[in-house]
């Protein structure tokens, strides 16, 4: 089924509408969905129609390919690691510089031009996130031995107490994931895994992972292969088989999320139109949506 | 007399730490002060501390050699007009990252690793700066020529609610001089010009210019020619005269603030020692007050 | 133009919607746009739409022919002078039940089975309307003779705070027309002069009369006379001359809240789909607005 | 002893009335003391007292005679099945008309001219009432065979969230039994039992029920056996044996109540002068106290 | 006209105890009627009653004759000029003891032990009450001298911010005639003229001063000549006339008090039962009413 | 190690002052610490500035000799029976005066002067505090006999209620231990229990006891014999043996509150300099503290 034959008409979707007020979700943004100007507009669309009918939105966002073209600016050479960026001292200036500078910026002046009203916050505001050093290991020769991926850090423990009070101010936040250790080391973080653990703490009813793909699908050449609804231990059971490569750390920082308390994820294609808010209005209709099982 | 002579021993200063509690500060940082790591140390020591008693902080900040270095680095020519940086589109994308990226979450992280609780800003956060295209004019030939400074802008309005809101909550915001015009455009601001309109836009008691120098002086290589209170008039009418270069736009927008309701301004060192909160509680000792006047 | 012709797409109103977000409004609900179901459904939906979006509204209603219906029923005979309902004691006893135990039940009911949260009231609830016996004369023989309408009143004064109360705790007021005199009599109150009333209470920025017909129209069988802006002294000069009938104390009432402080009013057919928000969020397109004047 | 001895005296009862001060109390008023118009002035004098003491008081209704005499002025004729009145569509009109249009408004009225601040609700306004369908069984041919009773319901479920709101804000709900279905029916509910829901709702101090009786007497004939207090399990061994008619669904209602967390219910006779206020001050000297038991 | 002859029974006052709600009343207690501590019971049920039902009653008192005993205790000498206590340092010492340590501290506790919430103030507290040294002036040989009267004060500012605070949270201020000058000297001030100052401070309706006469008398023996209402000027023309001694200050403070906005004043006998309510419920019947005037 | 040693430098300082922000601290306050007004300036410095930081501050104090020589001003004897002073209802008169109308006005007074603003209170106001006659016991030839102690009272329960509020509307409070019986008799308690009790009646993260010692010494000519940290057990293990005399109530006190959740006891000397504030900068330098244990 194509998203574009849904009609967002008011009075189809108010029952629907009525529903999500005063729910919370947290949106992760990022990937080709960015890039494209006319789609930007559009997901901001959505983000601006949701907090106008009363849902409290987060958006986490990650930098795209705006970091590797920005550090190949100034000379460095981007690198990656099983598909997470390393990250020494020089490129987590750039990677800072274009997350807190540039993207996150961006979108929130993209909201705000909008009518709602956000902020951006990066885990140095307030405190919000509490990072440290990635460990990660690869098996080489059959042994399991660490990496060092530099500046990379995994979340600690989120502060959600801003959060909060920018709800009740009517504020919505767009966070940047860089995190800050107790050493005060800057920390890049995945943004899927930091969207994760940003809607476990306030307690999320959603987490929306924008992708460029209509949702988990077992051919991707076929549309109708589409999964609607799956269960997180059954999501789990296909992380490494049918579900592969950028696709994993989104669903797996989703069946997280859900075994954290979040009640339902949702994989949804962010470069379609209104697809973020046609998935909450049709579930089951667009993208994939993940709950917590049985 | 010298700042380093004074003890700020806390019962020495408790009557005027005492008239300070609930007082409105906004404090523009820049240049030199936040360039060296120890001396940054000691700036937001003060600010932390007039957080602690109870003091409404805002700080308003530049950017100083960190841009024109990161221009560099990324094969751009910093260009100046009377002191003011050209900053055409390619520029401007190098201010904001270098701007939000980096300084003012260097400002930020720096407060809240010594107990603070601040949140970074700019001009996007929540609408806070509507700016508009400044249009300069040079003498040439006897002839007022208006001269394009590019993405150069001037305040339009300052949307103080969020400063309120964050004052309410316990929060100190540190704003970066970057401006969102009616038509969306972004526009990098005059750090000086904007602190003074965010000190009226919040009716601040004080506003305190940051330099590298003890204060006004009438010779600036005889301390003992430091003017320690003036009123604004005999300021406006010493400025190209006695008043000169970059202390220029500090002494006429602490002017203008007087004039748009601060109460005082004042300017202070911010490369010696405790000199901000020094200057606040023993007025006329350190630094140069700048009152309304008659 | 046809109403039918606007597809009430989210997106396209997104910005028309944001505006309206916090504003205050006042409907006149009444005549043959309350008795059939289908368009009751439709009109309940736009308030429901406008509720969920941060719209502050009142609606007012009449009772139309439900009350002479069971008027018949019990025996009494409607009697109308000059437009409006003669009601003695027993007549009264019937129009409020009607009203208070029927109608207004009704349109509550409706509006929470679509996810608002209202409340009925008439002037007796928290003396909301205090008013006093209506004098009204007729000309005879030419002289002007005063006129025994009964139980009919004006209003005297709206004690507002019920409806601020109500806003703050998100509860929709429904207001039947019913008024109680400083003597603690009952008194009917024609609802289109009430409207008035309450939206100069709590200074509202629009008042919407739902008729039978687009507007207000030069000729009723023209659809292109349709007056689609117009100022209050204009409309005014235009009463017993253009506009006759039942659009008399709407167009008459819609000017008195003009006076009075409310910003603009709207005459729009409630016997149309969605004409209500269509008339909202399309100014000039849908619906006559009479705005202050000069 | 008569009620009349007690002179309620202020300084009397003040310890009393001190001790009432914050307590939350249910009042279900119907039948007799809802006829006599003086008798109705007392009942309202004890309930603006209590309010204006800082007592948190909701009055409960019945329609009493006043819906037999509306069914048979529109020719309908009324019919009960062991005291509770078969309602048919028809009927239900008529209920809702006099419970609503009528009386409520009567009882709001009667309390907002001695200076309390009441509103009206029935369980359509804010959705506080969820009804079903209640199905009755009488013994035929030693067999239980269902009655339909038409459009009878029992109480699903009481949001209390409005009650609570009111409370905050100094308003003095007066309920209608008029209950909503998940199906958008409407149904009538006996207003002792509704009466014992909203106490149960509101965790409420007391519920007290007004009859034309003394209180639980074992000779009606016979003052001086009037049971001054009595504990709920002895109260319910005497339904059907002592406890008789009317008094039955009052005293059951009143033990649910018990059962659901209500500390003490009052049995008193609202024909007599002040005695809602007295059995409240002089428990056991008026009316008889129902208490959980040990 | 006897103050025993009305029967203070609730429903009788029921429309004037309504009125009184959330009126601002400030009762000068003192003298006789301090000393009897059955007059005292009477004057607290007052206090308390009012308290209850939401008038917001403020006690100031006088210290009567337990300072002149108390002082004789310690052997020092009373001392009066013109009616006032001269009080050096030593007398002071007493004054403060007995005022704040005795007589104030046994109003509180007599008031809470009914049921209320009282909270003993002097002007220290808070900074209360700000004074400065009165200078009075006697005529000496046809000259003004003035007359040390050691440490009187008169009233330079309150700070009602406290006595808002206490309204606020339920607390009933009960204050003592101490204030504290700019050097931080301690003043007694007469209780009469601060009664005046703190209902003008907090806008109070009425201010009643507890006499042991029966108001104001043309003849003090003749219970016939009682004033039952005056106005301000007529009152003042007869100070030092009619009106002598005791009651000169009570009448100039009260006229003081209207002259600054207090709504009415109340001259009564607080040696008899309950004439402080009945004084409020039935003026012109009990007490002298003295009203701003035309 | 000698208090004077200690710099108190803001910056120094400035960790530990943001660790005490928002903490709730005891402080007992009694004996010479109150006598000399040099020291006294100096313990009232100490509070002022830690109610400036945003501790939550509240001061129990004693009456010291103030109560004895006042006593015998008026001919009493004052009489200890093993450091208790009995006290009949002659003597308790005089003990309330002082304590209410001397010792803790003058507290409130200088902590005001210095900026702070405090309220005194004694048990009587808002309830605070209720008592019972304590029961001391003697041992008289081997028998334990009661001995009548008169008017001294041990505490029953506090209602902590106004200190909470005074915390939420910055307000410090000071308490005189003066409690009330439920049978309205006052009662003189002892001011280093009734500081425990309070302590633990608000979970206070600190009680504070100023003596005129260092600390606990296990030899009082010797300061190196100092006890920095001590746990609850070994400190009530040393009572009647390390520990004598007026050490005894209140270390006993002390270790009390911790059982009752305070965290953390000190015992510092209130007649050097600033020793509250440094033993709270500098645990383990100044004082003793005493710990829950492990």
């Amino acid at each position: 089924m194509n998203n574009n034959d849904h009609q967002l008409d008011i009075f189809d979707l108010l029952p629907a509408l009525i529903d999500l007020k005063g729910k919370r979700i947290v949106v992760k943004y990022g990937g080709n969905a960015m890039v494209d100007e006319s789609l930007q507009k559009k997901v901001v669309d959505d983000i601006v129609f949701l907090d106008l009918i009363g849902v409290k939105v987060v958006v986490v966002h990650g930098g795209g390919p705006a970091i590797s073209e920005h550090m190949r600016r100034v000379g460095l050479k981007p690198e990656f690691i099983h598909g997470q960026r390393r990250t020494d001292n020089d490129a987590l200036e750039i990677v800072e510089m274009v997350l807190c500078g540039k993207v996150n910026n961006q979108i929130v002046k993209l909201i705000n031009s909008h009518g709602a009203k956000a902020i951006g916050l990066s885990g140095k505001d307030g405190n919000l996130i509490r990072a440290r050093k990635l460990i990660r290991e690869v098996i080489n020769d059959g042994n399991f031995d660490p990496v060092d991926m530099g500046c990379v850090g995994e979340v600690e423990r989120i502060d959600s107490s801003i959060i909060e009070q920018f709800f009740k101010i009517g504020i919505l936040p767009v966070i940047a994931p860089i995190g800050v250790g107790a050493d005060f080391e800057d920390y890049n973080i995945n943004a899927d895994v930091l969207a994760s653990h940003v809607a476990s703490s306030i307690e999320a009813d959603t987490i929306i992972y924008l992708t460029d793909v209509d949702g988990l699908m077992l051919d991707q050449d076929e549309p109708s292969s589409l999964i609607r609804f799956i269960d997180a231990p059954t999501a789990k059971s296909m992380i490494n088989r049918e579900i592969t490569g950028g696709m994993i750390p989104k669903v797996a920082s989703c069946i997280k999320a859900l075994e954290n308390g979040v009640r339902s994820g949702m994989i949804v294609n962010g470069t379609k139109d209104h697809t973020m808010l046609s998935s909450l209005v049709f579930p089951g209709e667009v993208g994939t949506m993940i709950r917590a099982g049985l």
